[in-house]
C-alpha cells in the first residue's frame, strides 16, 4: 500500500520572541491542512525534542490537537533528538501505511531562542552520554573532534579543511538567500567566515546551525498523489562517541541509508537532490558519504569543486540547509521534508530549483549522530530503478563497538584519534578546555581532557593519566617521556618495596 | 495481517535508589526478550513520560538500544504523558501491522523517586494547560474535582463516597499483597484509609497512586502466537479541564474505547478483565464507565457489591493497579499489558488469577484524560464475538467544547460544578487552597480560587470577580448579595456621573 504526501506547510524559521511553540505548530499545519486535498486527518504525530525544558509545557501531542480544535483525534508524540521531525514522519508513515488511517497530519517543532545560549547549550547537552557531558564535551566538541577525524582519516589539510567548511558555510547561506523560510538571508564572504569567532577548533560560529524557532507541517495520505514516499530508514548507534571504532563517519548515518534504500528499490545515484542534516559543515560531507551521494573520502574534493551547488551534479541543502535556514531541533527532520517536497512539485524559488527532480533524499541526525533518519520521496512519474541495486554498503551495517574502558586496565599510553579545543566549554570547565578521543595501546577509546592547553597533532603518541574521574591525557614527549619511565620505575619500587615489608 | 504478544517482562516496581531509568528498562527488556520466542527484534519504541527532568538525561531511545547491545536498530521514543507507555505499543504495533518489522521490542520506564516529592509534583504539573497551573491546579486537585462532579451527577452523598473510594483503595491494596511485582504489598484498613491525609478534599493520600520507579518489556510480532493485540484505540481531548462540557467522565476515553472496540469487532461484554488508570481512586469507577464495563451513573455501586472484585462479575486492577502496584508514569500503560498477558497466559499468583480470562482490556489516561490509550488482548482461542457489536457510545464521541473564557464578558455570577481543598498546593500558594469550577450564567466555564476558604456545594450559585489574571469567586450569601448590588449600584453611578461629565 502505498503512502502519499498531500498539503506541506512551514512557518518561517528564525526568532518567534512573541510566540508559543502551540502556536508554532498550528501555523505550520493550518498551511499544511490547506494544501491538502484531504484535510480531514484521522490522527497527529507531533514531532518535538525538549518542549518540556525549553518552554515549561508538556503534553504537547495533546496540546497541538486541542488548539487545532482537533480533540478527540488520537495524537503522538514523538522523540528521537536532533531527528524527532524526520521520526515523526516515519511512526506516521507506518500508521498509515499499517491501513489503520487514511490520513494523519505530522507536525514538528521547537522553540528555543527565547533561552539564553548557555541554558539552551546545557539542555541540548542532555543527549550527550553522560561521562563525556561530565567531561566537558558539547555537542560542538564533539563535532569539532569527528571532523578532525575526517580530515585526518582522508589526509585533509589543515588549511584545505578550512577552506572545504568555509565552502559549505558560504554555499548554504548563498542558497538561504532566496528561501524565504530561512533564518539568514544574506551571503556570508570568505573574509567573514575566518574572521568568524572559533567556537571549538576546527569548528568557527559559521560553521554551526543556529538556534532557531521554527515548525513544519506534512499531511500523509493512502490516496494516491504526486509525491510518494518509497523508503524510510532509521538506524541507530552507541550513545558514547568514544565506543565507536570510526569517528569519522556515522554507522547510524550509513544503516539508515541502506534500509531506505532497500525499501525504495533505489541507489544513491537515482537521487537528484538531498536535505542533509548540516548542524555543522562537516557533517554535511560526512553525511554525503554516507549516504553514497559523493564518493568516500573525496566528498569534501566535490563539495570544492562545486558538486553539491544547486547547479551541479548532486545538489545538496538548496534550501540553505540547517546553516542558513536554522535548526529548531525538533522541527528541522521534518523541514527537510517539506524543502523536498517543495522541489519535487517546483514550488521553490527558481533559484534553487533543482530542474527535473524527480527523486529527493532527506537525511536526520538525532543527537551526535545516536539516532538517524533517512528518508525517500518520488514523484510518481519518477522512472524505475533499472540497474541492480547498488547500496553503498550491501545490506546491512555493522555496528562496530569499541571495548568500554575497564579504567584499571587501561594502558598509561595510547594514539590521538581527535581533539578539540573548546573555547566556549560548559560552566564549570576552564576556557579554553582541550578534549581529545585516545585509543589506548589496550585497546580501549576514552575521552580525556589535556593536562595542559598545548597544541596536538592528530595520530600523535600520547600518554594518558587518571584522577578521581577524569583522564587526562598530555604529549609524548622528551620531558613527558622521562617522567613517565621515573614515575613507572618508583612504582616498581614502591611495590617491590610492599612485597618486602609483608614478606 | 495480525500482530501478536510474544515475551513480556517487568521490574517489580517501587524504589530503585541505586538503579538508572536505562537499567530498568534494560531489566525489563532483557526478561521479554529471554521469554520470546522470536527475541531477533528488529527495532524498539521506548515509552517515557520526562526522563529529561526526571533524570537528567535524553536521548533515551538510543540509550536503551545502545545499553542493550542493539545500537543499529531503529528506535523511537513515544510520549503522551503518563499513558507514554500504552502510546509506545501502539507505534509499535502500527510499525509491525506496516509490514516494516516482522518483531519489535517495546519497553517502557520512568525513574522518580530519587526526586524530592515538590519537584515530581511540579514536572507532573508540566502538563497541565497553563493557566490552570497558574491557578495553583495540580493533578490531585483536577481529580478531586472531577470526583466531585461525578459524585454530583450521579447523586452520590459525600458518605457513600468516601465509602466507594476507600473500598477502591482497600481492593487493589489486596490485591497488590498477591503480585511480586507490586510496591506496595500489603493490605490497608478503613481505618487507616479514614486517617490518611486529605491531600486535596475529597481526595486522601490513599487516593492517589505513589511515586514510582519502574518499567516494563513487550515483544510484539508478526508470527502467530497465544495473545493478539485484536484493538488499539486513542483519544485526545481539550488541554484545559474546563474547556470540557462534561467533567464527570473522560471523553477522550470514550473516543479510544470505541475506535478499540470497533477495530477488535468486540463490544464490553466480552471483556473478562480490564486494568484501568487509577491514578484516583475515582479515576478507576469513571474509567470502567467510560469503558462501558460497569452502568453509567452506577459504577460506584457495583463497586461496592464487589462486582470489580477478582473473583467479581468483572474483576479490575487485579495486579493491584496503580495504586498498588505503583505509578512510573511513563511504564504504567505497558505494564497494565504485561499485566493482561500474564493473566491470559494464566502465570499470575493463582489468588489474582482471572479464571478463564480470553479477552482482557487495558485503559491508560495520559495528562488529565488529555490523551488515552485503549488496547484489546484475546487468547487465540478467544470465541469470536456473536452479537451485534455494542460499543456503549456507538461510532464516535464527540469532544464538546465550552465557550473559551472571553474574560471581558463572564457575567458576574454563576454555578459551582465543582471545588476541592487543597492541602498541599504547589509553592506560592497558601494552604489550604478552594478551587473551583463555575458555568458562569454567560455560558463561559471558569477555574477560580475561593477568596476565603469556607465550604462550598456543589450546584450552589456563586459570585465571580476577577483581580489581575486571576478569578475568584464566593458563596451568593445575604452579605455578598448585598455587597454585590450595591457595587453595582455605585458601578451605575459612576458610569451616569462620567457620561455627565463628558456632556
Amino acid at each position: 500500500m502505498g503512502v502519499y504526501v498531500d498539503g506541506v506547510g512551514m512557518v518561517p524559521f528564525g526568532k518567534h520572541p512573541q510566540r508559543s511553540l502551540v502556536s508554532l505548530m498550528v501555523e505550520a499545519a493550518h498551511k499544511a491542512l490547506r494544501k491538502s486535498r484531504r484535510p480531514e486527518v484521522e490522527a497527529l504525530f507531533v514531532g518535538a525534542m525538549n518542549p518540556e525544558e525549553f518552554t515549561g509545557e508538556g503534553n504537547v501531542a495533546a496540546a497541538v490537537a486541542d488548539a487545532l480544535e482537533l480533540a478527540g483525534l488520537p495524537s503522538i508524540r514523538v522523540e528521537t533528538a536532533s531527528s524527532s521531525g524526520a521520526a515523526a514522519l516515519v511512526a506516521g508513515f507506518y500508521a498509515v501505511a499499517s491501513g489503520s488511517y487514511s490520513s494523519v497530519l505530522v507536525v514538528a517543532g521547537e522553540k528555543m531562542t527565547h533561552l539564553p545560549t548557555p541554558r539552551v547549550t546545557r539542555i541540548l547537552a542532555e543527549v550527550i552520554e553522560s561521562y563525556e557531558r561530565n567531561s566537558g564535551a558539547s555537542m560542538v566538541a564533539l563535532a569539532a573532534m569527528v571532523t578532525q577525524a575526517y580530515a585526518h582519516k582522508w589526509g585533509v589539510g589543515h588549511k584545505r579543511l578550512e577552506k572545504t567548511l568555509c565552502r559549505i558555510a558560504l554555499k548554504n547561506h548563498h542558497n538561504g538567500v532566496f528561501n524565504p523560510y530561512a533564518q539568514f538571508r544574506k551571503e556570508i564572504t570568505e573574509e567573514q567566515y575566518f574572521n568568524s569567532r572559533m567556537i571549538s577548533y576546527p569548528l568557527r560560529l559559521y560553521d554551526c546551525a543556529p538556534i532557531t524557532d521554527g515548525a513544519a507541517a506534512v499531511v500523509i495520505t493512502r490516496e494516491e498523489g504526486d509525491v510518494k514516499i518509497t523508503g524510510v530508514g532509521q538506524g541507530s548507534d552507541t550513545l558514547a562517541v568514544r565506543h565507536r571504532v570510526h569517528l569519522h563517519s556515522f554507522a547510524a548515518c550509513r544503516t539508515a541509508a541502506v534500509r531506505a534504500y532497500a525499501m525504495a528499490q533505489r541507489g544513491p545515484k537515482d537521487v537528484n537532490l538531498a536535505e542533509v542534516h548540516d548542524a555543522f559543515t562537516c557533517f554535511e560531507i560526512i553525511g554525503a558519504e554516507d549516504l553514497g551521494l559523493l564518493e568516500e573520502g573525496k566528498g569534501w574534493k566535490a563539495v570544492d569543486k562545486g558538486k553539491t551547488d544547486v547547479g551541479g551534479e548532486i545538489p545538496i541543502n538548496p534550501s540553505g540547509g540547517l546553516k542558513a535556514r536554522g535548526h529548531p531541533v525538533g522541527a528541522s527532520g521534518l523541514a527537510q521534508v517539506v524543502e523536498i517536497v517543495w522541489q519535487l512539485r517546483g514550488e521553490v524559488d527558481p533559484r534553487l530549483h533543482v530542474k527535473g527532480a524527480r527523486v529527493g533524499l532527506l537525511h536526520s541526525i538525532g543527537g551526535l549522530a545516536n539516532n538517524n533518519t533517512v528518508v525517500i520521496l518520488e514523484r510518481t512519474d519518477a522512472p524505475p530503478h533499472h540497474v541492480p541495486l547498488e547500496s553503498p554498503y550491501g545490506k546491512s551495517v555493522e555496528i562496530e563497538r569499541h571495548h568500554r574502558p575497564d579504567p584499571s586496565r587501561v594502558s598509561k599510553e595510547g594514539v590521538l584519534d581527535a581533539y578539540t579545543v573548546l573555547y566556549v566549554p560548559p560552566e564549570g570547565f576552564p576556557s579554553p578546555l582541550v578534549l581529545g578521543m585516545i585509543t589506548t595501546y589496550s585497546g580501549h577509546r576514552i575521552l580525556a581532557r589535556a593536562a595542559a592547553p598545548t597544541t596536538f597533532k592528530v595520530g600523535e603518541r600520547v600518554v594518558v593519566a587518571k584522577e578521581e574521574d577524569t583522564f587526562y591525557f598530555m604529549r609524548y614527549g622528551f620531558t613527558q617521556k622521562v617522567v613517565f619511565r621515573v614515575s613507572r620505575i618508583l612504582k616498581g619500587w614502591k611495590l617491590k618495596l610492599k612485597r618486602r615489608i609483608r614478606s
